[in-house]
């Protein structure tokens, strides 16, 4: 007998979630990747994002520690030097892969720099397509900036709807949702104005994907742990960090949800790892997986040994699987 | 050092939700107790409700099974033959003294027979007066029919709304809210569309509770089991009502909140036990207590036994401890 | 044929805002009134308030100029030297009465002292009284303040919901509801933020009106004049608030809606006809009658020459006469 | 001195509404035509589709009934036989060029076949290419059905932003905006129904149009006329469709609004005009221009004349330009 769609979606989330297990972002724009490469004297274009990417997703043993990969669509297309596509060759060590389905933000007129996310009007397209590319998930991210005066009310609720269609459409499209919504820890606010951001934020991204019909048990939430802003004259230990990050979560994610994935943002990756494992620590309620969704935090230090010279692939590799490694220790905390 | 309104709140919520404890609804208005008295042939008045009340309060290790019980403003004035406020006799028994606020509920003009509830004028003048009083917690009703259209989104927005004020000000007089959103089981309506409906009104609810900054932790939640329309032909097992309800729950109540009470609606006995029973054996995710706010399914037997004849106040006061103790029983499930 | 309750409705909503006509404010409460009583040097208690209201509803001839008046409810009991109620004696002298339904202000927790308003529990009953009383149409207010950070969404939402129940109410007891959404002229604000903000507040207001089913060819609108903030160095001419207050109002208020009232807020009686008159003079589109709805603005300087005493009633009497017909003449612009 | 951008918009929206003017929709897209052409026994291919645009735009005096008309994005870049691209060649005889700038409908999901509307991804490109094209408006649509569960709240809730994000986006790009809200006259509905829906429907839209900052007044609303359902049993004369027609408007629309456009829907040429004809006759408040947007009910006699034969252009436009004088005659009515 045939699973059902939201059979298929739970599993595949839970699988997400697994504990140790966190997931990987390597779905960097061209640009962004230019910006990276630029920062170790490496020249940027498609084979060289190529072979960046199949250095990563040829790493023995990186399937005990990361569960699946976001991936930029054009990654999709790639093909490792045995011929096989990426998304296949992460399948064969064990990672599955995923794929960022928004095409970027757009200013909201009237507000103070606010910005909404754009990429439904193609999604249904899209979704059938990365589905045939092999990926089993997808990731949709809105974003938010803290001053005096924001996130206002408007932006708050236009981002939400945002997610809750693009949750509805890539569900809708067999693929699990990775709900996205990260405020950036830039300014000068305090911990406890990040959290108040934080819950207001989430509550108002549930609400909405409540009104979309957004079965939870298949979708994964990816959100900014709660930190000060990083002008902020307020220094938080690991710990303060926990209990900011974990009471936020606990006032406004429906235990329902498959899984939270912790973001680490422009955090350092020592902070991250260090974060992270602060708050799998905390005791308090936590009814869903809590991991990491790192990008550069795992994946930095690789890239500067790496250096775009094939020689140094097998060491840039044993540094990405020690810090897979790191944090897969660090995310397994008490859990219940 | 003096604990925060907060840590108050926080404990008194905690205490009420105790393993194996439950919440006792005493809050019947003397039109309703007049109704329950015909049902015995007993006169209604003051004097009557009076005696039954302290029998009910003088059960001997009640507090065992009960935590408290929510009573009707009349009560908070009444004494025990011996001259105790019944407020005080009930801490004596170890019972927590709540009341109930809301004061009745009003049409929503052009609706389709829809409801919301009053009680906010004097709210907070109230609060002050029930603190004195002894109280510790309060309950706040709001109610939902359904038919092919309704609840309307307009009654559901109105209602989280004034369910949202009330615990607000509620907290902010310091007393712990018991946010009650029922659906009232009445209808044609199948189990699939009970448990739509509860998630969509839990879901506005838990929006509206963050809009009014309610403190989730110091918080209560009562509400309906999932169950089919009371004239449906889908007949539900207590394994189908549990399934049901603790999945509804999952997808909208936020850990935070300090515990989910069940009411039993029009449940006889058995049935509302059996219900709980099941609910607490069900194996899933249940991040809060669960456990009853039941009224008529814990002393209706008591009071048909007593019939308002001093000579039965023992043998009611034994049903009563007995049912009380059944339903303790079938609370305490896999909590986790 | 009996007339249905919505003609009766919009009959008298009409009749409120003839040409030329505005409406008398004279729901002081007991404590207010004993300021400005403080302020004469006279004593204040019931008899001397209802001498001062007889004082007023006695004007001979003011029925020209003004078409009722909202009284305190206090005055729907008292009666004339002569033993008419008072509300009869205003009918005599073709005012119609009305009364003001809110019963005052209670803080929104967690928020920049931000304010609803409270009165719906017993509206219902009350409504009854006041048409048995004599009155044909109510008033209702919510207030708003400008900061930085406010009106915030939740205040703005939580008293647009207010209004529009407290209409709904209204409607249904027979009385045409006078919707009073007043942003307070206090602080450093320019006048584009005050426009802003009214334009803002009176979107949410319109949205809860149609959500809550009022009729509003059978309800008026009571705002603010549009100007800057009383501390603020940017001064307004009447043009200008002229301007920025039918700008505003063209923005959001439904042609349907009977009459639109202005304010005087703490404009001096000077200001308020001066504002008034370019508002009426101003030429763009106005689909609903402008006019006023002024307390202190009408009344201020005849009480001052009243002082309490009975010799001076004529005069007292002469100087609100005149004040009527000012602001009746400032009122009769061009209107299309 | 530049004109600000404001100003712009207004002028092209008044413009758009002049006196005895109305809009042609041309807006078809290719799979549209090909139906169209189909029942002329015509191919359709774009020479086709460009021959018959040609023959539309070359109607001499159109100009004096026609304000404008909505392309397809096909028709910007085709030109005349003489070689003048389109736009240019309507601009030649004094119509304004606009476009269509949704891209099509997406089910939402969970909803009972309700809709959504897709185009917002690219379209702060799209401007400024539609700009460069020589248009001065656009025209963006959301639809809307009636059954007896809908237009549900969330559908009115998705598409009224999405038409406020639209406006945003068109004026930002300086295109006045079109907001098309369609209720489609299908189904057993009075017209009761039908007005409490487009009520309904259009108090969602303006109060999300405030929200997302839209500047009214270079802004026009193009909105179903209220009829019965078309397998009602209740017939409606136009006298009863104007009387509701423009309660609804008046109920919601604000009169900052530049311009009312009435779409003919699934009328017939005759039954389209004579609605038009009694709303303007119809005595009430209108204080924006009311006229039409009509596309079949315009050039759809034109077309069956036209045949596809060069030698039946002549007659084709004649038939063209009386339907248009029909209608500017029908739209000439009172307007205040």
């Amino acid at each position: 007998e045939e699973p059902t769609s939201e059979e298929v979606l739970r599993k595949v989330a839970n699988a997400l979630v697994r504990p140790g297990k966190g997931i990987l972002l390597c779905d960097e724009s061209p640009a962004t990747m230019r910006k990276r490469f630029a920062d170790i004297g490496h020249y940027n274009n498609e084979e060289s994002r190529r072979l960046y990417r199949q250095m990563i997703f040829t790493t023995d043993n990186l399937g005990e520690s990361i569960s699946g990969a976001v991936l930029h669509q054009e990654t999709l297309h790639q093909r490792s030097d045995k011929g096989h596509l990426l998304p296949m060759q992460m399948k064969y060590h064990r990672l599955v892969p995923g794929v960022s389905v928004d095409i970027g933000l757009s200013p909201l007129f009237g507000s103070e720099d606010e910005l909404t996310s754009l990429g439904l009007d193609d999604l249904t397209e899209r979704c059938k397509e990365y589905k045939a590319n092999g990926c089993h998930f997808s990731k949709a991210r809105c974003v938010f900036g803290i001053n005096p005066n924001t996130p206002s009310y408007s932006a708050i609720m236009e981002n939400a709807r945002v997610l809750g269609r693009f949750a509805s459409l890539c569900q809708k499209g067999g693929l699990v949702p990775i709900v996205q919504a990260e405020i950036f820890p830039v300014g000068y606010h305090g911990l406890d104005r990040m959290q108040k951001v934080t819950e207001t934020v989430l509550s108002a991204v549930f609400k909405y994907l409540n009104d979309y019909q957004v079965f939870l048990e298949g979708c994964l939430l990816a959100v900014n742990m709660v930190t000060s802003g990083n002008s902020s004259t307020w220094k938080c230990s690991p710990q303060d960090v926990a209990m900011a990050t974990v009471t936020a979560l606990n006032r406004t994610v429906p235990p329902a949800v498959a899984g939270v994935l912790l973001l680490s943002g422009c955090l350092s990756e020592v902070e991250a790892t260090a974060n992270l494992n602060a708050i799998s620590q905390f005791v308090g309620k936590k009814p869903w997986p809590i991991t990491f969704i790192f990008g550069k935090a795992l994946h930095g230090s690789s890239l500067r040994a790496w250096k775009g010279n094939p020689e140094n692939v097998k060491i840039a590799q044993d540094i990405l699987l020690e810090k897979a490694k790191d944090n897969s220790r660090a995310a397994l905390g008490p859990y219940k």
